[in-house]
């Protein structure tokens, strides 16, 4: 190692918690792509970029352009460089693509770098806070640690590259926007990038252990069997406004009917099959306080272990998000706005995890199956590599954290850092060392 | 008449067109105050503004200052006379009072000139659309017609003052902001402006017969007696977010403690002792589609026909409030933001107005008592003049319309401008006339 | 009077208590009609039974004929006549036809007599209970008051036969049965018996009173405008059974939807045209604890104070109904059990009973127009007896009571019963005296 | 094997419809008992009924004994033996105890004989209506294949008496009553009969698989570890009745309260800990159409994977029912009737079965590890032989059935009945043979 551990570390943070204070949620990450985009070219990594990264027209909740202009020249005004952004022509995300020259096999390891939408907590408790380094975008909030993931990936990317001449093979890089209901694999699948990789690593800070805890420090995941296959709805009722006193029969309530098909939408029956989710996110209904609301807004995701439960979940959800407009009498219109598949990591793959990890002392206690408790479009990958023959995982890198995953106040233990880019190196070393 | 009612007709569907563009919703009326009070010094009537006119810090739901201040800029650079503007310093409305110089009877004449706080439609079937006066500010919707209140208040100054010689006593013109929720009565009243007042008269285009249905063009009701008692509340739950497949039991859903609130308070039961209304008008919930919503924001009206049943109404959607946040083991804060009295016209002033109606030929049917079908502010100046021994009323000038009130589609029948206009003169030359 | 006043108040007291002990629900009542027919006969007055009184098949929720037989054998073991119920042949009620000779006008005095069907409070603090005439019958509950209007008619039928000589024409007193919920008028009126009448007059204690508050005993309602126009329904949610562990995603949870129909349908919007009144009245769901429930029976009734409400209550309340399938993916079929007619006393009518009482001191403040608070199948005869050209109205006899109407513990101030007779006496004896 | 096998299954069919037939539910299985008890005293085993068998006062949901005689009496009307009916005195249940004479290790195979309380499916389609063994008891209804349990045990007797020159140690056949929520194994736990017992074995048809299919004919399920952890409460609400129009405001709804509470309890959020369920199954409110209803009356029961998720769970249930009766202004009582402990298979005991099953041809699919898909409170059985050192586990009996379990329309492939005598038969020849 060309340096000591302690200041790749320090160095791991800072990337961290730049990212962290420069959130950027799905399909917006141009300043985050363009710093990690701008490191790989520093040390000597070619990247892909825009259209040579991803098809574009895959994603789910893509803005406009002009929205996407708008943010790509926020990212330059927050540092990212101007030409790299250009590049990307709307589409955030970067890949660097290492061809160590010997022949060998492929691996891919993916690393997601969005953030979530919404505004981060300011109480001066919260870490970020007090240390400085909370989100200055209003609209984005690092609750999911893929800040930490993006800089475990700039880490790997070093190592490999000092380490290149005892390597074979090709190793891809891919630092994938729009995780988090922004279907951002679906694009990088469809481009092929996924095609011929022999071997599949993603990995998440946390996650759950098979008795329903999260993974805390010093604890390690081989792997997660568990990708809920997700779909995701907006919905819009469509009501008729009138005076709450003087012509209340002429109204048509769409807030009422949204509140029902909220409680509706929650109450919906488990499935013996296999794990069932549902989650009315997003409510906004009315337009002032005198008048019977005309309009109601709802996001809604319906998650299932396997695509029966799935198709369980989202058939049950339809039913009740039309018959709410009944009851109330309004109109509605429903559009799907994003779908991931259902997935499970290769035992062969874990094994590899496992092995790896011994060599990697700060992870204490190694757990071989976890839980992913929710989906990620790692599976999207994942599923590809499997199809082609080829065999992954996604690994729970335990670290501890204060609240729930997509609290505005989380944070996570930043000591995960390192020894999480040892476990990739060693991975790396293991499939691809001469 | 010194030129054509044809040509008055005209300039007052103009007015009423131009304060529908420029429509200001409550405590922003800078631009409409400050045309109407531009328009009384141009005829030589003294006007009264900011602390002149109200005590401040009185009214419901007023924003900011800085929030004013920005207000006042835009209603500026919307045309308004910057003096004039900066005279309201933060507090819109406007009122002209005329001494005629001969002793006799004070009389005020009140006309509320504030939008409701959202968008205006833009179908092209609308006609403000279709003609070019819908409303430019999307913050901002003349859907309770007081843009034509507005006009009828400014044809009447210009009438009292071309016959001033022929008349006697005072008449004050009260222009007032806020009457949607802002309380924008309850300050004008504070300051003293209705305290010698011996004659009070305000209006409304359309209000309910007493069979239920709409005042139509050509109809015209003397007076109400059913100011609903109104109170106007904000509500605010706060759970704990959570990522609803990693954490389902960890959240505390503020989005279904909300939805349950809203369809209990609409479910209250009615009251035997008169009408009973209660709305939840705004609902807004979450902060992403995959999190357990931690917070919502509610605005609630509850209106009684009488103290009792809007206490009755009042105290059941507290105890509703309150266990909803326990159903679903939420905090909640409630805050009270308006409040309005109930009343009832005098019977001397409703014969008052029949009998000058009878010489308004365009108004064929004369009803003496409707409904104004919800509360009006105007109630809280009755109320005092009612209290010093003078009467009042409040009467429906029958305009047909095409949707409900408060509907962001709201237009009514132009043509009641002017015969009302006249029906407020000769109510003044039968006071006033020497 | 040919026996003093405290004598007859003790028999009308032992008459109402009587009919108390043994209170008979909807088209049950054979020993309550068995015993007033005893009455009549033994006065000399010629009755109607069975189908000389009603047109079968007219009523609402008549049970089987088997059920009836049952309860006529019931009500001969309760003590009565055995002979006189058995005429009655399943047609529960009576009807004295007093034809007094002379020529004159047709007068119908109409008196309700049934109770409610669930079981009475059996508090030591409940006057029935600590005084011995509690209901010995589970479904019968005197919680409305008609056991006092059969002992007000039964005095007046013996007051009239005492004064017969200075009487004309005829007097027809009615003692109608399932006036709650049964459309017990329907065959009577459609028998005939209200063709010829030129006069109708039924009373009730208690009512309320302008104001909304109740008609307290020493007062008078002289009568009512707002009998509501009801529709009845029964409606019944058919799912699918399953356990809630096993496979809770084959169950069809017919308990859910009914819980949200009860919601939905109390959460109607009120109309602007008049009062609007719902009730779910009865819920049943479900076969055990332990399995989803697949079957629930819901009762309900929607009012409105025209038709026009009514038929907008009616028109949601199927909307919710069908809805509410929908979102549990249940099946549903509703029945219409009731419905009676909005109606309207006649000015006439009221101004005679205001006259007449003006001679019954007890009643010390007396009312013009009060309120029924909701319907009352005398609205059916009302109606028949206008169409043919005659008068009537519907009389709240003032009685303190110290519940609700339809509470398990009602009771009234027995003190009425004499005064309320006398009303009806002087009425009588105002159309009929030679 | 003393006669040919399809005799054996013959009788056991015909004691499996007797069965079905007279079903009885949870502690009045005084008929099923007694017969059984018979037959097992026909084949020379000495018997414990009544307090022999278990504690008193330890079950849930014990009908009056005065209830339970006359439940006792129609068990002798329907055929059971007086003498033994007389003997269990109020306390349904039967235990065979087998002592072989020969020094061995003790057994326990436990069946459960209740049926659930409602009344059978009478559609000409269902097979015990067409074949004349329908349910005669309108309160009992074997939709849990109870019937079969108790025709499996009877025939193991009659083999064990048969070979029982060839067996050692003891063998207890314990014939429990009220596994459907009434807590029958916990009086027979109390008196100390599991606790020598170093052997536990129950079995049930049908089960759930590791995919969630239902176990169909010739499938075997070895043993599940997820047995739930049940709590069971009965919940009434108490409000005010009131007239619906008359004094609408006057009354509490305790039927809009339990509507709320329900829906609430199945909108309960899951838990990342393992399995939830909950299920509201009864719902019974009101008193009549016409009345604001009083009263509510649910039964709720909520279950977890373990202790941690049941205990969430039941928590905020508890919130829910007290919050709903908040939002309605009522009162609530809860009381817990009912109580299960999670548990699990051993794996050695879980080898054993699928080791014997092997030598049962008619079991072609051997799955060691199952679902019980709920609770049985056989693991309160096998956890008190677990506590003292023994193994045991649940097996499933592969049967396919065309409802699911708890439908009224429940059946089963009555093939199952001998193939799973069979195998208890090799289990005990296992464990007993010399």
């Amino acid at each position: 190692m060309g340096e000591n551990r302690a200041e790749i570390q320090r160095r791991m943070t800072e990337w961290r918690r730049d990212f962290h204070k420069y959130a950027e949620s799905k399909w917006t990450e141009f300043r985050t792509a363009g710093k990690i985009a701008e490191y790989l070219t520093e040390l000597g990594i070619p990247v892909l970029l825009g259209e040579e990264l991803m098809e574009p027209d895959m994603g789910f909740g893509v803005p406009d352009m002009a929205v996407r202009r708008a943010e790509m020249e926020r990212a330059i005004r927050q540092g990212a460089d101007p030409d790299l952004v250009e590049k990307m022509n709307g589409l955030p995300g970067v890949a660097g693509i290492i061809d160590t020259g010997g022949e060998g096999p492929v691996t891919a390891l993916r690393f997601d770098i969005d953030a979530l939408p919404f505004a981060e907590n300011d109480s001066p408790t919260h870490r970020p806070e007090r240390e400085g380094f909370r989100s200055c975008n209003e609209t984005g909030c690092h609750a999911c640690g893929h800040d930490g993931h993006a800089a475990i990936g700039m880490a790997v990317a070093a190592w490999i590259m000092e380490h290149k001449e005892e390597l074979c093979g090709t190793i891809k890089l891919i630092f994938q926007p729009a995780e988090e209901g922004g279907g951002g694999a679906r694009g990088i699948v469809a481009r092929g990038l996924l095609d011929d990789v022999e071997y599949f690593f993603a990995g998440h800070v946390g996650l759950t252990r098979p008795d329903g805890l999260p993974v805390e420090s010093h604890q390690l995941v081989g792997g997660v069997r568990d990708f809920l296959d997700s779909r995701r709805y907006n919905v819009r009722y469509t009501g008729i406004a009138a005076h709450p006193c003087g012509d209340p029969q002429k109204g048509k309530n769409a807030l009422l009917a949204a509140s029902t098909a909220a409680l509706g939408i929650h109450s919906i029956a488990p499935h013996s099959q296999g794990m069932f989710r549902a989650n009315v996110g997003i409510l906004r209904c009315g337009i002032s306080r005198n008048t019977i609301a005309p309009n109601a807004y709802m996001e809604v995701e319906v998650r299932g272990e396997n695509d029966v439960v799935a198709e369980y979940g989202e058939e049950r959800m339809l039913q009740i998000v039309k018959s709410a407009a009944g009851l109330y009498d309004v109109e509605y219109e429903i559009e799907l706005v994003g779908k991931t598949t259902s997935g499970a990591a290769d035992d062969e793959a874990i094994a590899l995890v496992m092995d790896c990890a011994k060599e990697v002392p700060w992870f204490e206690e190694l757990i071989p199956i976890g839980s992913v408790g929710g989906s990620d479009d790692a599976s999207d990958m994942l599923r590809r590599v499997q199809e082609h023959g080829g065999i992954g995982t996604y690994i729970g890198l335990g670290a501890t954290f204060p609240t729930s995953f997509h609290d505005p106040a989380f944070d996570f233990d930043e000591e995960v850092l390192l020894p999480s880019a040892e476990l990739f190196e060693n991975i790396v070393k293991r499939i691809h060392g001469k």
